[in-house]
């Protein structure tokens, strides 16, 4: 998602951000067909037609790649450069889990629920395809969609067609694109994208940590007009309302804080109306630069779990959950 | 556009290539204006409903960057560092751009039509807004139009709201996003995106020939399934029909050519309905691998007008018109 894409409160189809480990599957919704299996008392099969009869639920929702900044962290890990563009808000349209899981009759000893993609392809020398795993009581909450919508039309090829699991607050992976199989388990997964990816590590030997919740971030539309080969940008002097928007899985925003002095000094942002909980909420800060010269603008974010975006990025082996404050080296022109 | 999505005859909105040189700008449709002036009778400002209620077309059009294929090159032009994933096809609905030019009563002296985009930025050191022209007898070719729609909805942010000129068989750039003025011209138009970019050179110092219509070229979907880091891609041995599309902007596709060692031995390909002259043409070739191990499959189309794609990849100062025949790396395995 390109930057001055911030303006728009749910992001066009085609800027929203995406990830694709693999190949973009080519899915007939005739042939496709949701199954709920493993730990239950009812295994279960349904038509796309059939999900779309059942409740639905339209929620806003900010996600974000677990590897959004991971260009900035050095020495740099190698997977997807993300710069800072790792992110968007959809109006996702679907039925919520819950309900699904509750009507299979999931059984107590279930210890995850596995959520299978379509999409195949290799990853870490092994073929695969991509799955990830939730406890059972995230899995559960009211807030978890099986979506076939974004944005008011059905699913992009691109998004997950015909069906994705919506995990709201959530890091991007957890929500399994193409989901054709539900599968409550009896043992922990440990599967590539669970065991191996999308943990925070220093060290390859290292079990590490599971990525989860998305931490805060706030982010501006970088001002002023950039270079087309460099993308360096330069701002007239004079008034400038500079706009953003914040997020974190972690608990509302409830602080956005300015710089145009690349972090030496402060102010608080105007907050616009709380989001609904999981999507991004609107900022914005008047700045008058006067002197011709380079400044570096920085934002930074503070949820109501009393978490801030660091000055410095935490580097980790897989390049994951770079939330450091955003920093946008501008040139500041007399004409 | 990533090659799977080669699959659709229309590319979902979201997976059609964009070429965006400066930032998106967010228009209001309500203070937007369409402009026509220069060496016209009567100047001409039109509002979105305006054109909307005038004679409406649909073309189904291939577009294709002029920078597609640039990073194949050696040594790499440094720009846009394309693949070869910079097409996709579009159904644009929109208003012949002839009859607003009759109406305005464009003058016999003008030489050349240009269009403004509101996009604007720096290259080549210089503050721009991007801005084509074209020939008055390109210009009023019946298939031109001024397109407010893309696959049947309101043009998104990124593909030009609220208008975008269409060019069909013209390489991308000519297609000029949030379009604001067209002007009737006295003396050819020599601002940046005609005079300097978009051209033919092998050094700096030449003026080189303007890039216009698309060369042929042909993709496949490359077949079996992708490594996430390295994209290297494996098949299983046994029966597998390749699938590709073919176009070119300087007559019909009238042969698609496939082979399965590198370009030695060609085989001809099953061609798809033809395309109604402005979209691609869909084609298809039986392969089946034996041996395990690593093969080269190639795919090379020839038009109407005698114009095949080369083996070599011709190289230019810009990595302009790159249509070097495709060369995917497969490994074959027993599995």
């Amino acid at each position: 998602m390109p930057l001055e894409a911030l303006s728009h409160d749910v992001t066009p189809v085609g800027l929203h951000y995406l990830l694709v480990h693999y190949d973009i599957p080519l899915i007939d919704e005739k042939e496709w067909r949701l199954s709920v299996g493993g730990l239950v008392d009812r295994e279960v099969s349904l038509k796309l037609a059939e999900l779309r009869d059942r409740p639905a639920v339209t929620l806003t929702v900010t996600m974000e790649c677990a590897g959004n900044g991971r260009a900035a962290l050095s020495p740099r890990p190698i997977s997807q450069p993300w710069l800072l563009e790792a992110v968007g808000t959809a109006e996702w349209t679907g039925t919520p889990l819950r309900g699904l899981l509750e009507e299979a009759g999931l059984k107590p000893e279930a210890v995850e629920i596995l959520f299978s993609g379509r999409d195949r392809g290799v990853e870490g020398g092994e073929a695969q395809q991509f799955e990830r795993s939730l406890p059972p009581e995230e899995a559960l909450g009211d807030e978890v969609l099986l979506a076939y919508e974004m944005n008011g039309s059905p699913l992009p090829p691109q998004h997950g067609f015909p069906l994705r699991l919506v995990v709201p607050g959530w890091y991007g992976m957890t929500n399994v694109k193409w989901l054709e199989r539900i599968t409550a388990l009896e043992r922990p997964f440990s599967g590539y994208q669970q065991a191996q990816g999308y943990r925070l590590r220093q060290d390859p030997g290292e079990e590490g940590e599971p990525l989860t919740r998305m931490l805060p971030r706030s982010l501006m539309v970088p001002p002023g007009i950039p270079d087309f080969g460099t993308r360096e940008r330069t701002v007239r002097a004079g008034p400038c309302t500079v706009r953003g928007r914040a997020w974190s899985g972690l608990g509302a925003i409830e602080r956005v804080e300015f710089s145009a002095d690349g972090g030496a000094a402060w102010a608080d942002a105007r907050l616009g109306p709380p989001s609904d909980g999981w999507a991004w909420r609107s900022w914005e800060c008047e700045w008058e630069p006067h002197e011709p010269g380079p400044v570096e603008l920085c934002c930074r974010a503070t949820d109501a779990a009393g978490n801030t975006q660091p000055l410095e990025a935490p580097w980790n082996l897989g390049g994951y959950a770079n939330n450091a404050v955003q920093r946008v080296p501008v040139t500041v022109t007399s004409e």
